[in-house]
């Protein structure tokens, strides 16, 4: 097991009180560990789709950002959710009834990906996007994006869950999907 | 392209008033096609890592269901979210202040993934589980697992969004990441 791994029979604890209940002898070297990483390790064994956020800023200025959070929380009727810091440049357009446009990414739009990770003034040079319904920037060469309303947010200490009602959208070319896994982006493998 | 595919150029529309927005010549077309399968087809090609939640139900049964919906939500305090169907037999558990065990799987836990989408009676019949702390069912041979309160659930019409704080957790053999993908399970593949 790689550095900062532990066996699941010296469970780590963010609070010392669940700590006290559970901890065996082990309990308190457990203790030492740093608990916040292997939540954090937690996290990067775990593999996620990566998605593309865009909206229009109160001044009308396109933002966006790249996220490993996207959710279906509905089909029927069709909503979706992710989650976001609040101190993201994109935070200001995240109001209800706000647009938002949210795309599928696959391979080959891997430098969408890292565009919408890089300095918020360099996001959105270059015509790699075109304003879509409500003047929302839809991004070129994704796999799917829909166009939504904010229906809700619940900020959460310095985060937030965004819910989005889809209004509409388009499935683009085919492609695989692209992942997030191990903090490298991968194509999806073989069977499990 | 596939059946049911359509070219960015096409837009699905859910809403009308939308569609009557931004629909061009071949907007009416468009229209004709199954919007809800669009919004399907779209988190198909979206890929997602696969986890398993477990809880203790009012009456202290274990219950539990495969959720592809897990997302981080911050890491300091550290907090992750879920979506559910208010129709899934976990839902009498989740409840503000229950505790709720998230396991995070790999292709050697696929079984559970499959175990913890069967019927609800079977799901628990066997030995791949063992009582965690506040007797919380913790599955065996995960990548890993987090122990949290459910501090805030946010019903939508027949789903809801369900954040938790995590206590604590244990990090367990490594393995790669189990995702879902085109309606399959895979393994990380190369480099995108």
């Amino acid at each position: 097991m790689g550095r900062g791994d532990r066996n699941i029979s010296a469970p780590y604890g963010l609070h010392t009180g669940v700590m006290e209940e559970i901890a065996g002898p082990e309990g308190e070297e457990a203790l030492a560990i740093d608990d916040i990483e292997a939540f954090k390790q937690t996290f990067r064994r775990h593999a996620a789709g990566v998605a593309a956020v865009t909206a229009l800023d109160a001044d009308g200025s396109p933002v966006g950002f790249t996220a490993t959070s996207l959710a279906s929380l509905s089909a029927v009727p069709p909503m979706a959710t992710f989650n976001m810091a609040r101190t993201s440049s994109s935070w200001g357009a995240m109001t209800v009834g706000n647009h938002v446009a949210i795309h599928t990414l696959g391979p080959s739009s891997r430098h969408l990906a890292e565009r919408l990770a890089a300095d918020q003034e360099a996001r959105f040079a270059g015509d790699h996007w075109t304003p879509g319904p409500f003047g929302v920037p839809i991004l070129a060469g994704t796999t799917a994006w829909m166009l939504g309303t904010i229906i809700e947010v619940h900020p959460v200490h310095n985060n937030a869950v965004i819910i989005v009602q889809i209004d509409t959208g388009a499935l683009g070319d085919e492609d695989e999907a692209l992942i997030y896994h191990e903090r490298r982006y991968v194509r999806p493998g073989t069977t499990a």
